[in-house]
């Protein structure tokens, strides 16, 4: 088995099937060696996972929102590369994360959020899940959402 | 007449000139075969668009005001494809669409207004109109708009 | 001494070492001939530059933490260029600015704070420094930063 793989099978990961659109998108659009990955809320068994940071979430329970979406975000990954025939062993490198995040006025530890997404990234990955990033916060999400992340990756040609 | 010029002229919508920018830069930047729409904020009457969801607008006046923007982006992206001598025939697929919706801390439907716009790409470009997508609540916008849009479109090369 | 250098010592800029990410990230990440830009927050004295729009900080404050994060990206971009042994005479062009402006709900003005970035990135790379950009009021930064800024360059071949 890839490392990839047995690394997702060592955390007990399991990928969902590819993200469902809210609305009138595509989970994902490849462009040549690119995917572009659309923006994925957090979910818990299956609905928007709601809250925001500083009223009703912490840093802590934001940081495994951010970690279920990166989960998430492999699923839709992992179709893409299926679409074309292959699977995550196609990777060649994360190269963005922009993450967004349902925050009071007050709360300033978007980027610890946003460690729960890249983290995993990095451990499932290794080095080719270093990535560039931005974190932000947002007033407010789709479903309301806590935490809502995209992704551009790129395939090996 | 083309698909798409047929459509727009059946949807009876006349493309504006390219987008005037704000301020210190340009409405879009081709790389390779790749151009990046910076983000058009919603006119009326070729005034900014001012507005708040879930304060002084509901997410049907949003829509409308994201197909608006989804016009002004095509009207761009056409100065964009006739700076390289071609017209919107030249366009590949809409890649990436990212939507700023100017949002209260409870209003909860930017996937919904964002739609005004991608129904509109999906609808004059077909199957190259369907793109990958994030929308999210921005606390403000340049101006005192209420939707700010972007775009990421490949052409054929 | 090249166009690019001799603008920066005529403006006596001198251009700091690559940022350290604040997290799980790096400051940049290669893809064939495009550098993505890690999210750049504004710095004072080496420390985050805490400040909102609209309530501590006036646009003109703004403009000048837009210039030091466009100074700070400029670093970075050096030491992309480094990394494949060239400098910043390798760009080929700035494609795409995306600035964050930690702001008020009242506060309109973020595409004149952008651009206290954006004209530097004109005045040090000419014709090659023109882009496509966004620019949106957020409700809070990392560590209450003021300005946040991510970019996108591709370099020659």
């Amino acid at each position: 088995m890839s490392n990839i793989y047995s690394t997702l099978e060592r955390l007990h990961i399991t990928l969902p099937p590819m993200a469902k659109p809210a609305a009138a998108y595509q989970p994902f659009c490849v462009s040549g060696s690119m995917v572009y990955l659309s923006g994925h809320i957090a979910k818990k068994e299956g609905l928007p996972w709601v809250g925001q940071l500083g009223l009703t979430m912490n840093t802590e329970e934001g940081q495994a929102a951010a970690r279920s979406v990166a989960i998430d975000l492999m699923g839709t990954l992992q179709a893409a590369c299926q679409s074309l025939g292959h699977d995550l062993e196609a990777v060649k490198q994360i190269v963005k994360v922009t993450s967004l995040v349902n925050s009071t006025p007050e709360y300033t530890q978007q980027h610890l959020v946003t460690n729960g997404c890249s983290e995993l990234l990095a451990e499932v990955f290794q080095s080719k899940g270093l990535h560039a990033r931005s974190a932000f916060g947002v007033v407010q999400l789709p479903m309301g959402a806590c935490v809502e992340i995209e992704m551009i990756v790129e395939l090996n040609a």
